[in-house]
């Protein structure tokens, strides 16, 4: 096992939760223009990203994400054996993360968020906004341009934030953990699974391509 | 032929456009305040270019504009030969985002724009824009300092977007699909002749910059 | 003693202040929706954050807070008897700038502010920012990539802003600064003790943590 | 003579300006919100710096600015006979620039600005902004971080448009320039020496802090 690497998937994602959907409350209290909030919203969500991944990437590789964690696997990058554990402390860390945020705003730790995204439309979205997370951070390690990926993916994901319909979860333990806030960022448990099953499509495509771009040394 | 680096241009230009077209129409929807509206349409494409920059510059050098890479010929970095392979690229990846943020915004898949874009004052922006657009680029390769493209280039266009009067179009790819799209980013189609126009001249003008501040060593 | 190191802390504390202190009046003055305020004094804050740092590294080591000068010297990296030169520095700066700000903002240099900060879930955030800055700031030194601090520290306060519920003061200095302007970044006196103790609740979680992550060489 | 250096100077000045102007206009005309204004103005600001400064930072020393030039005189880094043609290609490049400005955005070349900004309190803030900003450019040549003063110029002024209570002109060459638009960014005529006159003030005390905290070799 590799506790530290777990310590610091967990505080990290706890960060990124923290950080999503606390600045989704702060921005919805403060302003009636739903541009502005998620302005906000994304702005800030790049931020915790950009330095998550800063403080992590020597301690755990700064995932946070089970769809990068399973990519990292199927490319042949990480050890299966590491990934349950990788994934649960993800979701855990979201989901205390969640729970921080609503506290700190004097909300109940847990209020199952009641706001329905569904929709093909959506769904699509998801498929891209994954898609895209998870070409930009394999594009990269490929190229050997690590100290890139915090940079790419705070820009890409506070990008996303705008460009995909469903604003860009791109992220199962994200997505869990986003069920449990009743505000501005959170999302009906019932319309979950099927943005983690977009999630997975997404970033199964982009394995394909980094693939295709990068073929491994023995084909 | 170079099928890696073409593959390369067209999932970079997609990206490109959906970041610059789903933004818009995410955007419109949320604000009624114009200026925030072009302020997320501004930030997010700032975003999306850092990130496709950053992947593809190794792959294809990240040009996703037909005037970057006639700009590139015309200094002599690329054979001619390969221009019209990352002219078509480039068209049809910037084609196939747009439609992707149309079907992510649960529109149809084409709906051509009805928003007209004309008169001296926006040609002589576009002239602007693609002028320096083209120089901040090859300033910067002539220099010996890719690593710094894809920052500035982001910074620069997210910036032109506000100091152009035509918010900085600046890509004949580009002007051709965002006359896909009725929504806040779209260009008329009888409007973006005149725009293409523009835009080599304003890369012809950087061309000569160039040339001036960095002469060819033989000259 | 270090006069040189002082300077640098007292101008650096000095530029922050004014930066927080006049942002907030400006935005306050500029615009009615809070959330255009709050963004514009988040960004800016960041900017400030950065030049600052970059500026005054070298010279001081570019703390401008009492936390970060108290958990240098408990994890080891500073003597304690620098500590108090740095603290005086520091909230002497701070006071300054936030005259300074009153004054190019035609105010009274000093005029207390009447906005209550009070309640557990703000405590709760001023514990969480201050947590997440200690610990942004000390993994990077660890990790041996000071070259990071600046701009990880701008993006995590930018964020901060946001989503912790307190805004984020997170610096002792800060907090008795921001006393002394009844405007848009101020506190009340009476509020102010409370924030400290929370911070330094917050450092030492933090300090913790680094050490669980960074086992000093002789344990 | 410099030829080069100063095509340099006038290009960047002019984009400078075009930014500075061409992005107020833009601004004002789209959102209600000053805030909303100012937030654009800053951050397209911000962005056009960083390119020029990149672009012509091995051309010319990137200055854009006369306090920059003289600044780097009195310090003992330029010679003095290279200063007249360097602010002379400033202030032409800032006037076409404004120019260009107002012929983008279908204005006359030239209107002069009709905005009063005079009071001691504006007065001490372009002390200040010049202050900081001639401090941050030379903290970093001086400790051989020349390629830090791009981003740190970028973040300083964008932030200093929210912080000073003048909006950080902080540069005589664009204080001249924008005389010449009557738009968001513009300046009375009537105004203007004042603000240079305090520029210089804040210049002087920034070479003074330099050299309190770098001093010269042979002291």
């Amino acid at each position: 096992m590799q506790p530290r690497a777990l310590v610091g998937e967990f505080i990290g994602t706890a960060f990124l939760l923290a950080g999503v959907v606390g600045s989704g409350i702060m921005a919805e209290r403060l302003s009636d223009d739903v541009g502005v909030v998620l302005l906000a919203n994304s702005v800030a969500t790049a931020g915790v990203l950009l330095v998550i991944i800063y403080m992590f990437g020597p301690v755990s590789g700064a995932h946070f994400n089970p769809v990068v964690t399973l990519a990292e696997a199927v490319l042949g990058d990480r050890r299966w054996a590491e990934v349950p554990g990788y994934i649960a402390a993800q979701v855990a860390g979201g989901v205390c993360g969640t729970m921080l945020a609503n506290l700190m705003f004097d909300l109940d730790a847990v209020n199952l968020s009641t706001k329905a995204r569904t929709g093909s439309h959506l769904w699509l979205a998801e498929v891209v906004a994954t898609y895209g997370l998870v070409l930009v951070v394999f594009m990269l390690v490929r190229s050997g341009r690590l100290r890139l990926v915090a940079g790419a993916v705070a820009a890409y994901i506070g990008a996303a934030y705008w460009f995909t319909a469903s604003t860009s979860f791109a992220n199962p333990a994200v997505t869990v953990a986003r069920t449990l806030s009743d505000t501005f960022a959170g999302i009906e448990p019932v319309s979950a699974p099927m943005f983690v099953v977009m999630q997975l499509v997404g970033a199964a495509l982009a394995a394909l391509t980094v693939r295709l771009l990068y073929p491994p040394a023995g084909a």
